[in-house]
């Protein structure tokens, strides 16, 4: 993306300003129909759930400059019980839901609403996460572009495309459809032996071809291991899964999920669906939430 | 319960110590099965999901000293994004899971594990809510105790027992099986008509017939708006629920859900019954973790 | 005030820009110089030390909407000694000491800084609290505004002049020098009969003239119960004491003293004269601190 | 120390449990007098302030596992403010000032108040950091325990004697009296050379005689680079200072300060005596508070 009156036309033509009317905040999770919910149950077959989150990290690192902070509390009152709190970012390295009020492009964010009018001192007046507060309830479907590339995992400098996806969606033998959820693995906790991968700070991410993708089968929920291509480059749309997935068409962003356990399971049990459950805090106001994604096959 | 000897008699009898062998920190989730989950899955006939979670309270109250704290950053890196950070008691008025090591009898937790063992400054080193990583999957069933007691509330110096539940089983017309999650329910939220329910601090709560009941149906999962009958009376077992349920039991006690939502899907769909999901956040050594259940029906 | 061109005017008329040198980040505290140390230390006659700081308040009201978090830690390691922390908000309604970076006009703050070349996601480059590290060692003057105006307490659509102002210096029976800091009553606390002084939203101010007398009188430290006058009128210049004082000036601000001690200590002394210290934290980048300044007679 | 018995001995032989009455909390705040005060403002030659407080530290270490937390909030309502709020360990590796409710033996603490009955949820009831509202006025004296030596540091497995601190006494040609602040300097911070003070676990402590020494001079406040010797040895007394300073003796404990700017300033103006001033915040019910000492030479 080089140019302005691109970047424009890209966010125009990603665009679901009005598609669910003008008071939606809910946007692409409206894809997730009660037909799409009743199908997703049935995928349910082994029976097991498997946790797509990633502990609370507690660690300081340059991505996690404001580690979460656990205490335990002093109790007096009742001594055989045991208090704590916890203080987390949002956005940190955790697993988390976007709400789609977190990004704006010109100070415009997800159906037309304008930054300055949104936000407050104490959160957003519209577009929050309290928007999702019914969760997300759909199918999921692994999206291998590592093992569909024939790569243990895409260098830093790769830009995920719609053919990668597509490569991807064949090698998973499912067809993706409207009101899915799609988690991209490109096997970014493999490159990170010597260190964690939140210290990863190059990395791969998706390109425009592949938010169009996005946008074009109606995903209702991106998810995985590859967000944006970092570092950024160039001023114009350095962060399109950002600036056109959540500002323009409002979709719901699963970030910093643990792919792990999904990838044992969708080997072992021969299949790359299944059942996504995510619920996320109700915070007033709030841009988003860390969460505990759920897989159950 | 007034003696020490027959406080000692109801810990023994309802204890699963050893039960899911010397390691087990899952407690009464074990009695989730994979036959369970594959049929709650298929509860689900209508494809609507109800939060049965409240919104986090940012509010001071007598019952909520320390309210959450819900910071807006400022963000001059990226200024078109919106950050924010959280900051709670795990166990204050806001729905949240206890973690079976919550809370202990004379030192005792789940298992047989010692308090003085298992508690460090950062937290829990066994029985912590890690340990529920995978989540809850299972049926949930309304048992509205005020329904059947033909009442509109529980008044707060009443004491729930077995029967009481069993009228309420009755009156959903579904029989509680092992693994299943119970919400009862008892109409606090009608008697807060002044204040905030978080104020009502003298309630009805389960008395020790209704934990033996949840003991000897194998009950995994006990929630709703009637824990422990406070203000507390005797020094001897004041708190059922924790003390036998938890720290006996292992059970997992999804503590202060909000049922406004619940009970009118109910009342729409016809049934008591629901897939419930639960995942509560992976906090190292947490005692447990807010949530934001969800009623799939 | 109703004009922008009377407002540039008086940030011009008062601006310390340049005064100390472009590198200054200091402001008004350079009028403190050590000759004046000496003197202030003279005044300890009595050898007695009144604390001109409030309790932190960690009680929610309207003015104090993140009210300060003190929680007491469990210890297993060392459980002979008990541990804490504390969080608060810099600039709530706690006694604290700005820093000259905390306020700008037009983006530009003291000595000319613009804002968005100092202000990062973790502070202030420039002009941040730590430049005052080395804290306040100057006299204090407590000015009886109320006194002078033989009232109990201004009223709250009072603007204070600079008359009053002098007024109040002639009653002290001091002549207010270069260096100074002054404390300023209204008798605000008297106001507070019903509720908090803190819930007195509506409050006299410091008028324009008053702003230019402390500007002319050379003052290093300005305090009191009276600061600006709120509800805020107009768009122009709502805030003289922070546009003028903070922002053109770099006056030191010493926001929300306690003045009960200092008004009793000032009687039974027979002066209003004292040796005044004030350390402010040392955070790095921090737009203030909360402080405990200390009168010593 | 080896010995229960000698260890009862050693606590009997320091205490102040008594001395300033039974409602005492001040401990050995109540050696500074009105003239003790008065003289020590006479220490102001040259009107110099130097800090003797360290930066806020926001980075996780070994010794600072919980790091001070400092966020810029966003500010709609008045863009051209800047907010922010701090949340810290109290007793951190930053400077603080121990309340002497800090430390118990045996559950015992100062002036023979129970733990347990003046610690609650929210903090301590008696002898909490309140006491010293009016913060600490007096003279302070360094005592170069290194110097003396003739050494750069003390080494990790040393202990400080008391001959120590009078060979330190010595060189600094002051005479330490009653009420005294002492700054014993060890050279840890030239041992930092590979890292940070704060990493360095092992390091020198002082010993019983040393503390025994601070009681028979009737010292007010200690501080310096030297508290405990770590990692500790034994189970009876293994923090000397804590157990029998603040326990027993009711100490002003100032610690982690930062001796490089006072070494300078002693050199510079040829003299080891000044003006001390330290004001903790009124954290209500506190264990003590993070400040900001001053040496006013």
């Amino acid at each position: 993306m080089t140019t302005r009156a691109e970047a424009l036309e890209a966010l125009a033509r990603c665009s679901n300003a009005g598609r669910w009317g003008a008071d939606d905040q809910l946007g692409t999770l409206n894809l997730i129909t009660p037909d799409k919910r009743r199908r997703a149950a049935r995928l349910v077959r082994e029976g097991v759930c498997v946790s797509l989150g990633g502990d609370i990290d507690t660690v300081q690192r340059p991505l996690n400059p404001h580690p979460a902070r656990h205490l335990m509390h002093l109790e007096r009152d009742l001594p055989d019980t045991l208090h704590d709190s916890i203080a987390l970012d949002v956005h940190g390295v955790g697993t988390h839901l976007d709400a789609v009020g977190h990004v704006y492009v010109d100070g415009i964010g997800y159906n037309g609403r304008r930054q300055d009018e949104v936000v407050t001192n104490d959160g957003l007046l519209a577009n929050g996460i309290c928007a999702m507060r019914e969760g997300i309830f759909t199918r999921g479907v692994l999206l291998d572009v590592a093992a569909a590339a024939e790569v243990h995992w895409l260098e830093a400098d790769r830009t995920v495309t719609a053919a990668d996806l597509r490569s991807a969606e064949t090698l998973a033998g499912v067809d993706v459809e409207p009101g899915d959820a799609v988690f991209v693995h490109t096997g970014l906790e493999r490159r990170a032996a010597p260190g964690d991968p939140a210290d990863l700070v190059a990395r791969a991410g998706l390109g425009l071809d592949a938010v169009y993708w996005l946008r074009d089968r109606d995903i209702a929920v991106y998810s995985g291991d590859c967000v944006e291509r970092l570092p950024i480059s160039g001023p114009v749309l350095p962060l399109p899964l950002h600036q056109i997935g959540i500002a323009a068409m409002g979709l719901a962003l699963l970030d910093w999920p643990r792919l792990t356990g999904l990838l044992a399971a969708c080997a072992h049990y021969g299949r790359a669906e299944f059942l996504l459950t995510v619920a996320p805090l109700r915070i007033p106001g709030g841009t988003g939430s860390p969460v505990n994604p759920v897989a159950t096959f």
